[in-house]
């Protein structure tokens, strides 16, 4: 039992079966685990996830199990595989997380009898994250539950543990009322009210804060516009606050040292694999349509098409790590990605110049070391939740790297002073954009990167935690009293029509 | 000269050249030019289109063009034909009409330097009709520019004639502002500034007329909620206002009568084409993606397998008019609804019965016939500025049909009493809405159809222009007063960034 638990889809350590039976493990993958993982030191808590891997499912069965960082208790739950993927897959990630960065495919989706029974498995894990939270807590105790995937758990928390204090983090962008509205009704609805059960529900910018009280006044809950908070039906109030998590330098500086004693290699100063005074233009991405990178792709085509002085002088490093393999759309648009980079140095590269360098890599360090000695970076994600890696370059880069950012990215209310902005669906202003930047004076680009490495390093991870821990205490103490005479929000949208 | 100028990208007729030089004509197809046609009587005006076909483009050369409809004087321009596909196939349809049913492919979309090139051909011919508005209009007249095509000309027609008054209207839905904002920034503030160029700009619903609001806002615009104006850069005041359009039972009663004179077939009473005792599902659209005809027939094909008592006894009646077969993405969606129609029929189809009865036909009084004869009618679009279909349906009916209505039409404001509504991306939920209708009573009906055509004839097509003319010459008359101290507007979207 804890004052603390934090729990998550995936957890703090990947576990591996050793041919000789035993256990390895290596630091989880995704911004949240990176994030959480230096932030806990000194809280102690439970963390609860799923066991994802088979390593993962032996590490859950047997006590061989070690701790989680900072000394925290780590349980993993098992499920059911067909229960698992219906879960992950096909709610999580093929319906939610596309239909919260636009990428529902509205021409082509159908929420069908499939679609409801891989609801019930979301349902289903949900319930069973809560059940561990329940016996996991202390009474009175702090219960975190994180991201998209675990939407419901907060009320079916709630029912069972009225003493304990929840917070529901979305890391993901959150849409509109119009695009969260495709949702079936019942979905929409159970989703919405799913999170209510929070006492605080943190999203990483206000943009997505708004975006989420938009849609609960469109499904017909009483809204407090001047709180930020929300009447669910029974009365109890979440209160919804934005954490806009930045990077510790010291951190990464660390991490820096550490994969440079371990690795080394031809992407490593003083050359950089550039051409003597070349230039070179960076992106690191998980291989992930969101983060757009067939589209950075065709503009930097684009480009070199269009500012031919700079042929043999730029080269692009394009540094992308595997995710969500399990997936056709992933497999694809790692196809697609890979014909794009072939096709610009088909066309464009010689001898002693290859235009695009795609290396797919997932090597937190040797990225890190990449951003640092790039020129340009470019960040162009169609939606992102926080982009952590436009954060992260800002503070290691040792170039005044000019940094190109997608307004359509949390960081981008961070960076907007230093970073040259563009809309990721704009290939023609992304190519017009590069030669910018290329093209940008060096005191310029020296106060850019200072207003950058300002707004990056604005809440680090650990007073990020910090912040949502003492918010959730306060709007306890402060209890839930609702401004008298509120009326129930006015004019409803098209989610309402049934409800 | 006139004291009305009505402008629309297509004209009230359609121009055939006959094998021996002779020109014939039919009406134009279209909501718009059906709604316009009978409500212009007793307004004189002259009408400039597009010339469109080699007719239209023979009758605008020569001399032989006949008058409008009642008397109106036509005038129809030319463009050169590239400049024309580039501003009705890449910009008004593939962009702009997708983009406003959300039906724009966020994953693919690009906008590179081709779109750049489209939308200055799109710039052109908004720029010829506001030449043409000016030379055909009167000293003080009043100019109606017609929908999404004609954006841009607003702004440039009040800059060369600040003496004329100018509607706007759009008969398209309008997203809200990150959906929007998916255009170029240039493009997108081009296109609200050429819009704000209007005194009054008319949507078909609340709904549209608060999104176009919402995006004003979001692109910096002040904008008076109290009073739904905004106001353009030069101070300029637009006022937005929906026109909710309805239907007329007499026109649409003389229209059924003229048709029957004229065809007949096994689709008319009394045997509706239907088994003994059978009961007729129709719908009528458009080949058009937003209208969803596919995930229709694939919630009938649910519903069938999930109530096979209705094996045999209800059939599906699906009534198409071909549309923009010019574009590929018509053409496959034609494609798509053909496989869907056959597999169903294979699926459950026997000797005696075919479930779906698919029928490509351009006739509204066949087609105002087989809604007559319906015991079901489905409307199910995607996103839709209204859906006259299903007004005309609740006003023809003689069988107490059951409506079946994507709450995303803007039908569905004024039929929301009668019908049953329906989450358009759900084809579960159609499949069970389906056996409901089905199963209704017969009172319930009753009812049902009596609030459906009360609010079918709320605003018929006379009273609908006069609104407008109306609101038109109030609006210049009360002048463009802005409220003292009124600040501009406050937080800012993502399309801000950059202007």
């Amino acid at each position: 039992m804890s004052a603390l638990v934090i729990a998550s889809n995936r957890g703090p350590w990947r576990f591996t079966l050793q041919p000789d039976g035993r256990l390895s493990w290596r630091r989880g993958a995704g911004g949240l685990v990176s994030a959480l993982t230096p932030a806990l030191e000194g809280h102690a808590c439970t963390w609860i996830s799923a066991a994802i891997t088979d390593g993962d499912r032996a590490a859950a069965d047997g006590n061989g199990s070690p701790e989680g960082p900072a000394g925290s208790q780590l349980r993993m739950l098992t499920f059911e595989p067909t229960t698992y993927e219906r879960y992950y897959h096909d709610v999580a990630n093929r319906t939610l997380w596309f239909l919260q960065h636009h990428l529902l495919d509205t021409a082509g989706v159908a929420f069908d009898h499939r679609f409801r029974a891989a609801w019930a498995s979301y349902r289903e894990v949900n319930r069973a994250f809560a059940e561990a939270c329940d016996e996991a807590t202390n009474p009175g105790g702090e219960v975190h539950l994180e991201d998209y995937h675990l939407a419901l758990a907060p009320a079916m928390l709630r029912e069972r543990r009225p003493d304990v204090r929840i917070l529901h983090l979305v890391c993901c962008p959150w849409a509109g009322p119009d695009d969260f509205g495709v949702l079936p009704d019942a979905v929409a609805c159970e989703l919405l009210a799913g999170m209510l059960g929070a006492d605080l529900i943190g999203f990483l910018t206000h943009r997505w804060a708004r975006s989420f009280l938009a849609c609960c006044e469109a499904a017909g809950y009483e809204v407090d516009r001047q709180r930020d908070a929300v009447r669910a039906k029974d009365g109890h109030v979440a209160h919804v606050r934005p954490y806009p998590l930045g990077v510790d330098e010291q951190d990464l500086r660390r991490l820096i040292r550490q994969g440079a004693a371990v690795t080394g290699g031809p992407d490593d100063a003083p050359s950089r694999g550039v051409p003597d005074g070349g230039r070179l233009v960076v992106r690191v991405d998980r291989l992930e349509p969101s983060k757009n990178i067939v589209r950075g792709l065709d503009a930097f085509a684009a480009f070199l098409e269009q500012n031919p002085r700079f042929l043999g002088e730029v080269t692009h490093l394009v540094l992308v790590s595997l995710s969500r393999e399990g997936m056709a759309e992933y497999r694809r648009y790692h196809c697609e990605v890979e014909q794009r980079a072939e096709m610009v140095n088909q066309r464009f590269g010689t001898a002693g110049w290859t235009p695009v360098r795609l290396v797919v890599l997932d090597d937190h360090p040797r990225a890190l070391r990449a951003m640092a000695a790039a020129d340009v970076l470019v960040v162009n994600p169609v939606w992102d939740g926080m982009n952590l890696v436009a954060k992260e370059a800002a503070c290691v880069n040792e170039r005044d790297a000019v940094l190109i950012l997608s307004r359509n990215a949390g960081a981008a209310d961070d960076l907007r002073a230093g970073a040259l902005l563009v809309n990721p669906f704009d290939t023609a202003e992304l190519a017009d954009t590069l030669a910018t930047a290329l093209s940008l004076e060096a005191d310029d680009r020296a106060e850019r990167a200072r207003q950058l490495r300002e707004g990056a390093a604005r809440m680090p991870p650990r007073q990020w935690l910090l912040a949502q821990r003492h918010d959730l205490a306060r709007m306890q103490t402060e209890g839930s009293a609702w401004p008298r005479g509120k009326s129930p929000a006015g004019e409803k949208g098209g989610l309402t029509s049934q409800i």
